[in-house]
Parts: structure tokens; sequence; C-alpha cells
């Protein structure tokens, strides 16, 4: 495989060694420190804690200094929603609410159809195709459970949302140049004008809170290390305005079923929608899941199979089963060859289908909740 | 005089040949065909016609077939709230004022604080100073006697405004490149993403009715000169995204009081005020301003003045004198030595103080009027 990898807000590609990303981005491995000292608020660790798929952060340290100091913070995270949710999406959401929970905080949720417009890339589609696609991304987001009177969602596009983020945007781009936005998301002149100012628009929520009320409350902010760029772009000017930096805590991508950069929506093979049906995730993952294992049954069980490339161990691993015992017993019988290819398969099938049972029953409820999640001034 | 000169929207400077601007933008002179087909609906011309202060145009023919075919059209047109009011600004709007009356058409009035803010020269200075004159600024907008049922006012950082605003913005700034921005205003790269953005905000007021009501409405925008080019980029724009490109005509500037470029809040010696008191008017126009007569009353007896280059004379001509009969004599005096300098200084001062009484009785019985003319969603 390739040594090569490429991450920015909009594109992801090749194998991503997340130790070297982390260098670049510049920011800082989640150590067990840290995660300690979560610990001692939340009592216990989350699964995505536990295995490192959130692996980063900035300025966790500071965050925690003011939790204990009495000083509260909101959650912020978001949505490019450029088609339907997939599991990979999921993670840091499922993650973000159980936080929600634990520290009892607000959450502000965007909904970045302005995003998904200005950076699409059939020029006929219409900004708004991708509120439509926001509001069915939202009813993923709700169905994970969280608290309707903490949690406000911003669509980008809506008057409401557009006419109090607006005044903050400006303030925001204000303080950037252009040549600042080349250079941290590679863009050229050939961009458009709503792409150099987008950015602002996915800074606003960090400090949308503290601006609404005129005091500086702390901010977290769960994301995809995908993003992170833009929160290195908007650091300085945050402090500029004179608000805190948000802390972040970085996830990493949920592997595809190609196995070959993250799982994406618009490669569909590679993808296990929200909404598939038990018959559909069966397909998809016999059909296309990339194996660890051998190309016979024999040669399997003689040499075992290898679980560290195998896509079903990896979302086994990242979050669908959380039991680190049986967990490692996979791991073994994959290995030794005791455990095949179709058996890690149908394991890893009932996992997700058990799950998204339950999440679509959420998702079909929640169709009647959006009103409530929707931020009115 | 040098002949040099450079207009953008930000920046007037050196005498202006409006024939060599009216070809360097590729704009088309407001021919007298063009003002009989106006005086044809209107009855009489407006003097700012007569007189060409409004002295160029685009679309001028398309817009009176459109409106003789019974397309009524509508007006946009704005202001950059920097600072105070001065006589300057007051013109295009006059104009508009009777354009509406004339047309019984709905105007569409843009406050552009965002604008100020990204283009200001002191930092220290926040947005919400500009939405506070943007208020100031109303109220000798309305003083000016638009009808209130048909004059919607727009500030941009406003949520009402903002929150209607958006959506059209980015559907516009996704067609603009920085590069084409680049081109039409001299930016590179040190200019922030805020200023590459702001062009769209400015070109929305144009198809906002447009795309609000879901049918495509004619629109004519007076405005100064050098606000074309924020048009002149968004003219394909509009086509592309399927509404009617806009008519404009487009103003001179007004002299000020320094006889050098346009008459500038920023040089307060060089301008009159609306809130002037008629000792104030006084002085400023005895001590500043640049008169075309002679150094000694001898000469000017002997020689006469020169009208063309007086500032006094040519804010008669412009508008504080719509009796051409009486400027005609005024001229012929000046410049035969009959008149002297003081004498047309008194004689505008008057005229001038005559205006602002009026003005600043109405400008006061404005301020409770204001909140039927700001926009509502």
């Amino acid at each position: 495989m390739a040594n090569e990898f490429k991450v920015t807000p909009w594109t992801v590609t090749g194998n991503v060694d997340y130790e070297k990303l982390t260098k670049e981005f510049g920011t800082e491995p989640l150590t067990d420190e840290i995660l300690n000292r979560i610990k001692r608020h939340t009592k216990e660790l989350h699964v995505l804690l536990r295995r490192k798929v959130f692996f980063s952060h900035r300025d966790m340290k500071w965050l925690l200094d003011e939790y204990e100091k009495g000083n509260k913070f909101f959650l912020y995270t978001g949505r490019g929603p450029s088609g339907p949710v997939h599991i990979g999406h999921l993670i840091p959401w499922i993650f973000t609410r159980w936080l929600q929970e634990k520290f009892d905080a607000e959450l502000w949720f965007q909904f970045t159809d302005d995003e998904k417009f200005l950076f699409r890339k059939k020029d006929e589609v219409g900004i708004g195709e991708y509120t439509k696609i926001a509001y069915e991304n939202a009813l993923d987001v709700i169905a994970l459970g969280f608290n309707p009177k903490k949690t406000h969602f911003l669509i980008d596009s809506l008057p409401e949302t557009a006419g109090m983020m607006y005044k903050e945007a400006i303030r925001i781009a204000d303080k950037i140049t252009a040549s600042t936005a080349k250079a941290a998301f590679g863009f050229d002149d050939s961009y458009s004008i709503g792409q150099f100012f987008y950015t602002a628009m996915q800074a606003v929520p960090a400090i949308l809170p503290s601006a609404l009320k005129g005091v500086n409350i702390p901010c977290l902010i769960p994301l995809g290390v995908d993003q992170d760029p833009h929160f290195r772009v908007a650091r300085d000017v945050y402090t500029k305005l004179g608000f805190y930096k948000p802390a972040l805590i970085h996830a990493k991508f949920m592997a595809g079923l190609l196995a070959d950069g993250k799982m994406s929506a618009s490669i569909p093979n590679s993808t296990i929608y929200t909404t598939d049906s038990p018959k559909e995730v069966e397909e998809k993952i016999k059909k296309h899941a990339f194996s660890g294992g051998r190309t016979s049954l024999e040669e399997h069980r003689k040499y075992g199979g290898n679980p560290d490339i195998d896509v079903c161990y990896q979302w086994l691993y990242n979050f669908f089963e959380p039991d680190d015992k049986k967990l490692a017993k996979i791991y073994d019988d994959y290995k030794s060859g005791k455990m095949l290819t179709s058996e890690l398969k149908d394991y890893t099938i009932a996992k997700i289908n058990a799950f998204l049972k339950e999440h679509q029953k959420k998702r079909e409820k929640a169709k009647s909740q959006i009103e409530k999640f929707l931020f009115k001034a």
C-alpha cells in the first residue's frame, strides 16, 4: 500500500498514517493522562476513547482545567449534508451524545448545506437540494438520542440560522486573508469567493453561544480529523475577537468496505447507510467488505487470517463490539484460523443489523421531533 | 490638473473624466433619446436628468421596453454607512425617490454595514458601530419622502436582512471566482475572505424580490458610478441564475468643497453634512469652498470668474438651482465679473440652508418612522 495520503475537509485519499497526520496538523495525541482525567468525571470511558478512535486533540487540558474550576463547556459538531448518512458518520455523533449526557452540555449542531452546495461537483444541483438532505440527515442525528432541550440545529441557509450567524461570520472573515485560506485548504484563484468565505461560517458555532449571551463559554468540538484545518485557521481569529479557542477532539475515519480511504457516501459500494435493510447490509458485506482472510478455506485454517486489515474486524473494533474480551477472542480466533471470514462477516452483519434495527425505529420517530431541535432566535 | 483618476467602489481620486470612465467601464451614455422616452412616462424630466448628473447607464432601453409592455420594475439603491450623510450622498436618493413616485415602484434600499466594517481603516472599530451609523443614515433616507408602503430597508448584518439574503448571496458567490474579484476590484491575496465575499451581498437585492416571489421582476439601480464594478461582475451571474440583468443609471460625484475628487465624509472640510447648522454651512462654504474667482475684487470685475471650476456653481448646477434661467444668469454674471465670489457663495449658502432646514425637520420626524421601513420577513 502506498504511504502517501491526503486529508483536507473535502478529500481524504490513501491510507492515513494518523501519527504522521498528528504531526502534520500540529495536534496532540490523546494520552492516557487525558483519558484518565476524563474518566474521573464520566466514571467510565466510552469505547471510542478506550479504542482510540478519538486519537488526537487540541487544548483538552485547558478544557478540563476550566471544567474542574466549574466553567462548563458546550459542544459543537456538524454534518456536511452531501447525501445519506452512513454508519461511519455516526461515530463522532454517538460520542458527542455521550459527552452531552456525561457533562450535561449544550450542543450546537451545524448542517452545512451552503458548504456542500459551494463544493458540489454537479453544477446543476441547487442549494435547496442540500437543505433537503440536511433535514433527512437531521433524523439520524436525532435518532442517536440527543437532548432536545439542550441541542440546537443550525442549517446554514435557513433564515433563522443565517440571520444569527452572518454577523459573526463577517467578524471572523475579516481576520482571514485569501492567502491564509489558500495555504490551509489548497485553494487557488479559480475557487469561488463563496468557497473562500465558507470557512468563516464553519467557525461561527464555536463562539455563537458566547456571542449571543455576551459571555465567554468554553467549547469542545468532537470532529473527524479532516475538519481540523477549518479550526486551525480560526483559532487565532477567536483570540483576536476576545473569545476562547475551542478545544478539539479528533476521530479517525471509519474504514470503507473497500479498505481504501474512509467510508464515503460518494462510493455506494464502500458504504452502509443508516437506512439500509438487513438484506442490503448482508449483501454489501458479503460481496464487498475487504477481507483479511486467505484465498482458500484450507489455507485460512492453516495460516490464519489478518484481522488488522480486515474491514469487518475494524468495524467491530471501532464501534460494534464494545466488549473487550469478546473482541480479543475474535482477534485471536481469526488470526489463528479458527474463525473463518464467513463467520467474521456473519458476526459483523448481525451486530450492524441489530444496531440499525433500533436506529431505524428511532429515526422514524424523529420525523415528528425535528421542530424541537431547530434553532429559533 | 492631472488627467489621472481612479474610480473603485472604495476609492475615488483625481478629476474624473466621465467620458473616459464610460468607455473604461463599458457603460453607455444617457442619450437624449433615452431621456425623451423617460419623459414620455414621467411628463417632466428631473433636474438631475436634465443636467446630466445622471450621465450613463446599462440596459435602460431594455428596462423601458419592459415597462412599456406592462412589466413594471422595482428600484434598488443603497448606502455604505461609514459616517454621517452629506449633501452629495442625497443626490442619487432624491432621484430615486422621484423615480419611485413617477413609476409607482417598490424600492429596496440596502445599508451595507458589513461592507463598511470589512473595508474600514481602523481595526478596532466593531461592526456594531456601522450598524448604528446605518440607523442614523436611514433617517436621511426617510426624510427624502419615500413611500413607507413601497420601501424596504435592508441592513446587512441584522438577522432579518442577513437571514433572507444569505442563501441568495451564496448562490451568487458560487459563480464568482477569486480571480474575477481581483480583476474587478484590484484585490490581492492580502485582502480578507470577507472582502472577497462582500460583492455577493451587494448583488443580492437586485434579484431578492424576484427570488422571494418566484417570478422574474425587472430592476433599476440608480447609483454612483463608483459602484458600477459590483454589477459588472454580477451581471453574468444573474443570467446564469435565471434572473434578469438589472438596468443601471449612473450618477456623477458631487464635487467636494475642496474641488478635488468627490465629496467625502472622510475629509470633513470637504463636506456639508445634512445635520450641519446654518452657521456651519456658512462657515464651511466661506472658508473652504474652492472658488473660480479672481484673486482681487478689481481683477474679478475686470476679467470675470470661472464658474466651470467653482464649487458653489457646481452645486447650484447639480441640484440646488433647478431653474435653468436663473442658473444661466448666474453663469453669465459670474463669468463676466458682474457677480462676485462672495455673492455666489451667499446665494449658494441660502439655497443649501433652505434645503437643510426642511430636511432636518423631516429627519427629526423620521425617528418615529424607521420601523415601518425596516424589512421584515
